[in-house]
C-alpha cells in the first residue's frame, strides 16, 4: 500500500471540503444533477472511447497501483546476483528449481534452464516488455481522457446552467443562487481530473516506467546468467541501473538477501 | 456492434438532455441558426482541410468501427497455429486451400504457398501494414480537426452574438434572453467536440493499434511457418502478444480452435 | 481545382455572414481599425518570424494547392508499369524517348537510362524527397504561425478597446457600443485564424504527405524497373501503396493507360 | 540586416499605437509599476531558468540573425564546386591556400588539406552541426520561455489589481478606471509575447535550421572532394538541397562565382 | 551558487511585491485558506502522484541546482587532456592514482586503469548517462506536475469562494471584498506555478542536459585515452562540444590546468 498517495489522496479532499465548510453552508455545493452531468458525462465519454474489457482493465490497474507496492530493483538485483551463483555452482539447469515471486523473473529462469540461445531469449523477454508496456498505456489513455472529458462536461453542465438563468432572468434576487448552481459543475469537473484522473494517469505512467526498469535489469541479469559472467561483474553491471544513493544499499542487501 | 459505445453514446446524451429538461423549457435550447453556425461551419472547415473522398471515408471508417467487432488476437493465434500444423503436416502448398476470412490472413497464406522468400514476405506484409495505418490516420484527422472547428465556430458564433446584443443595448430586460442565445453556440460546439468528434477520434486511433497489433500477429506467425517452426513453439511465442490474463483462454481456445 | 475546398470556404463564409445578417445590420460588424490591428498584426509578425521570399513562396504554394489537383498515386503506378514494359523490350536506354509530365518522374527515368547504379539512384531521389518535404513545411508554418498570431492579436486588440471603454465610463449608455467594438477584434482573429490560416496549413500539410506518397511510389518503381522486375510483379508490389478500394481500379486503369 | 523583420516590427509597432492614439489619450495606456511587473517579472524568471551566460549569449544571437544576412546555400555551391576545381588541379593540399568566409568552410577545407581520412572529416564535422543546433537551441529557449512568462505575468499583474479593486469598492464611478489599470498589465504581456518573444523565437529556429542546411552542403562537398568527384556531378548532387526555383539560378552564378 | 537564479528569484518576488504595497494594505493578499488550498492542494496532488521518496529527491535535487555550480566543459577537456600526457607517458596504469572530484570521471579512470576494453567501457559508461538522465527525469517531473497544479488548485480554490459568494448574495456591498477574496486563490496559483515551479523544472531540465554534455565529453575522453590518441588530437576533437567563444579560454586554461 502506497502511503504517499493514501495521505495526498486524504489531504487534498480535506482541504477542499476545510475550505467549502469554512465558507458556512455545505449543502450549497451539493447538487445531484450537476454531479450526474459531470461524474455521467465523463463516464459515458470513456465508454465511447474505450472498450468495456479496457475500462474495467484499467480499474484494476489503477487499484493494483495503490494497493501493491512495486519490487525494489535492488532486490531484484540481489536475487538475480544470487541465481548467477547458483548458476556457476550447480549449472544453468539448477535455476528450474527457483521459484521467484515475480513471474517475469520466473520466466526468465525458465528460458534459462530450458537452454534456449542468447538471442532468442533477449527477443522473446524484451518484446514481453514492450508489449507490457503498451499493455499498462490502455490503463493510463482511460485516465487521462477522463481527465480531459471531466472539464469539458463540467463546462457544458455550466452553460446549459446560464443558458437557463438568463432566459429567464425574471426575478434579479435569483440571479446569485441560479449562477452558483451553474458554476458548481466547472468546480465538480475540476475537482475530478485535478484530485483524481490526471494524478493517477501520472501515477500509472510512473509505474509503468518502473516496472519497465525492474524488467530490463531482470533481461540484462539472464543474458549474463546466460554468459556465464560472474556474480561480482554482475552486480557491479547490475547496480548501474540503481541511484548513487541506492547504490549503497544493495551491497548490505546482499548479504541479507536470502532474508529478504 | 460495439455496446459500451453504444451505452456511452446514449447515456452522454441522456444526461445532457435530462440537465436541460430539469430546468424547465427544452425550447430555449434550440436555435437553428446556431446549429448552423457551429454545425455548418465544422463541416465547411472540414472540407477545405481534406479532399471530399476523405471525408466520406473517415465516416465510413467511423462506422465500421462502431458496428463491426474487431478480430480478437486470441483467434487469430489459434488460426495462425492451425496452419503451422497444416504447412508441417501437408507443406506450404496446402495452405492455399485455406481461406481465412480475414484479407491480410489470405494474403499472408498466399505468399507463403507461392513461395516468397522470408524476406520479401515481412517487407511486403509490413510495408501493408505500415501504408493502412497512414490511412487510418487520415481518418482520426478528419474527426480530431472537426473536435478542434466546433468549439472555435461556437466562440465565433457567441462573439457574434455578443457584438449584436451589446451594440444594441436600449433595452435591459432584453440582455437576459440575448445572451442566454449567444452562448448556445459555445455550448453546442462543447458538445458537438467533446460527446461526438473526439470520442470518435480517439475511439480509431485505439482501433488503429489493435488492428496494428493483430497485424503483427499475423507477420510474426506468417515468418514462422515458413521457417518451420513447431505450432507449440509459434504458439509460446505468439502468446507474448496477450495479456497475461488473455494468455490463460487460447490454450482450451486452441482445442475448440476448429469451433470458432 | 479542389471542389471540396471551394465549397467549404464559400459555405463557411456564407454561415458567418448569414448569422451576422439575421441579426441586423451588418454595419455593426465593419470596422477598419479593428481589421487593421488583427489583419495587419499578423502580416507584421509573419514578416518578422519569416524570409519575404518565404511568405511570398507560402502564398503561391497556398494557391496551387487550391488551384491544381495532385497527380493520383493509381496514375503514377500505371505509368510506371508502363515504363517497366518498355525497359522489359526496348532496353533502359529506351526510357529517354520518355517524358513524363512530372518533374519527378522525369528525373528517375533519366538516372534510369544514363545508367546510374541503384544505390546513387536511390540515394539522390530520396535526399530530393525529403528536401522537398522541408521546403514544404516552411509553407505550412507560415500559415500555422498566421493562425497563432491572429487570435492574439484579436485579444490585444479587444484589450485595447476595453482599455479605452473603461477609463473613459461617463456614459454609461455608450458601455455596450463600445464593448462591441472591442469585442470585434476577437471575433476577427477567431475567423481569420479558424476559417483561413488553420485549414490552408492542415491542407498543405495533407498535401505534402501525399506528395510523399507519391514520390516513394515513383522511386520504388524506379529502383525495380533498374533491376528488370516484370511488370506485373510491380504491379503487385506497388498497389500495396493504395488503399482495399483504389486496388480494384488500376487493373482496368492498366489497360486504358495509354488514355490517361 | 534583414528587411522583413524590420518592416514587420515597425509595422507591428505602428497598428498597436495606431489603434491606442485613435481611441484618444494615449496617458491611458502607459502605466510604469505595470511595465515593471510584466517587462521584470519576465526577466526575473528567465534568469531563474538559465545562467545568466545564456541569457546574454541569447540576445547576441538574435541581434546577429537580425543585422547579419545568412549565407545562401547558392553561394555555398558555388564556392564548392571552385574547391573541387582547385583540388582536381592542384591536390587537396592546394586548398590549403583558399581562405572561405565561413569559419565552418574553412575548417572543412583546412581537414581536407591535412589529409584527414573521410570517416573522421565526415564524423567531426557532423558532431560540430550537431552541437551548433543544439547551442543554437538555448538561445530560442531562452525567447521561447520569455514568451510563456510574459502573459504569464501579464494575468498576476491583473489579478493584483483586480482584488485592490474589489477589495475598496466604495466608490462606483473609480471601478471603472481601475479595471482599466489592471487591465494593461495583460494588454502588456499579450504584447511583449506576440510581437517580440515569440516572433524571434521561431526566427531563430529557422535560422538554425537554414545554418544545419548551409552546413550539411558543406559536409557534402567536402567528402566529395575527398573522393575526387568531378566538379560537375558535385553541382548536380549539390543542386537538389536547393528548391527548384533556386536551382535555375547557380548555372549563372557559378560563372559568376568569383564575384560574389 | 548560482547568482543569475537568485537575483530571479528574489527581483520577481520584489516586483509582485511592489505591485502589491503601491496599491495599499498588504493585508488584503494574505489569506491563510486561500494558501491552504492552493499550496496545499498542489502538495497533496504532487504526493498522488509521486513515490514520497521521489517528492524528496526532487527537492534535494533542485536545491543542488541552485547552491551548487555545475562543473565547466573547459575543464573537464583540460583534465581529459591531461590524463592523455599521464597514459601516454607512464601507462594506462597510472590513472589509478589519479583522483578526479567528479565521481563519473573516476569511474572511467577506474576502468581505464583496470583494462576493461573499449566497448565495455563505451557500453556502460553510456548506460549511466542514460539512467542518470532518466533520474533527473523524474525531479524535473514532480515540479512540472506541481506547476500544472497550482494553477488548477487556484481555480478551484476561486470557484468554491465564487460558489459561496452568489448563493449568499443578500447584501450588494460585500460582493467586491468576496470576489477579492475568492480571486486570491488564483493568483496564489499563478505566483506559485510561474515564478517557483515552472523555472525550477526548466532549470533542472537544462542542468540535465548540460550534464549530460559534459559526461559525453568524458567517455569519448576515455575512449580516445584507451586507443592511445595524442593529447593535442584529443583536444583539437573534445573542443568541438565547446561554443567557438568557449574554445579560445581553454588553450591557456590547459597550461594552468593543475592550478584549476
Amino acid at each position: 500500500m502506497d502511503i504517499a498517495t493514501v495521505i495526498g489522496l486524504v489531504s487534498g479532499t480535506v482541504l477542499i471540503l476545510g475550505a467549502i465548510i469554512m465558507g458556512g453552508s455545505v449543502g450549497t455545493f451539493i447538487n445531484i444533477p450537476s454531479v450526474l452531468v459531470v461524474v455521467g458525462g465523463t463516464i459515458a465519454v470513456t465508454f465511447i472511447r474505450f472498450k468495456m474489457s479496457d475500462v474495467i482493465g484499467s480499474i484494476a490497474v489503477a487499484l493494483k497501483a495503490f494497493l501493491f507496492k512495486m519490487q525494489n530493483p535492488e532486490d531484484i538485483i540481489t536475487e538475480m546476483v544470487e541465481y548467477t551463483r547458483i548458476a556457476k555452482k550447480e549449472g544453468l539447469i539448477a535455476l528450474e528449481k527457483e521459484s521467484p515471486a515475480d513471474p517475469f523473473s520466473a520466466k526468465a529462469l525458465q528460458y534459462l534452464s530450458d537452454g534456449y540461445d542468447e538471442g532468442l531469449i533477449e527477443d522473446m523477454l524484451m518484446k514481453d516488455i514492450r508489449l507490457t508496456i503498451q499493455r499498462h498505456a490502455t490503463g493510463q489513455q482511460v485516465f487521462k481522457s477522463a481527465g480531459d472529458a471531466a472539464p469539458a462536461f463540467g463546462m457544458i453542465g455550466t452553460l446549459i446552467g446560464l443558458v437557463q438563468m438568463l432566459s429567464s432572468m425574471s426575478d434579479p434576487s435569483s440571479i446569485g443562487p441560479s449562477m452558483a448552481v451553474a458554476l458548481l459543475t466547472t468546480l465538480y469537473g475540476a475537482v475530478v481530473a485535478n484530485l483524481v484522473c490526471i494524478p493517477i494517469a501520472d501515477k500509472l505512467s510512473l509505474n509503468s516506467e518502473k516496472e519497465k526498469l525492474t524488467k530490463t535489469i531482470i533481461v540484462e541479469g539472464a543474458i549474463a546468467i546466460n554468459r556465464g559472467v560472474s556474480p561480482m561483474v554482475l552486480e557491479e553491471s547490475l547496480k548501474i541501473f540503481l541511484s548513487p544513493k541506492e547504490r549503497e544499499k544493495p551491497a548490505e542487501a546482499a548479504t541479507v538477501g536470502q532474508a529478504n
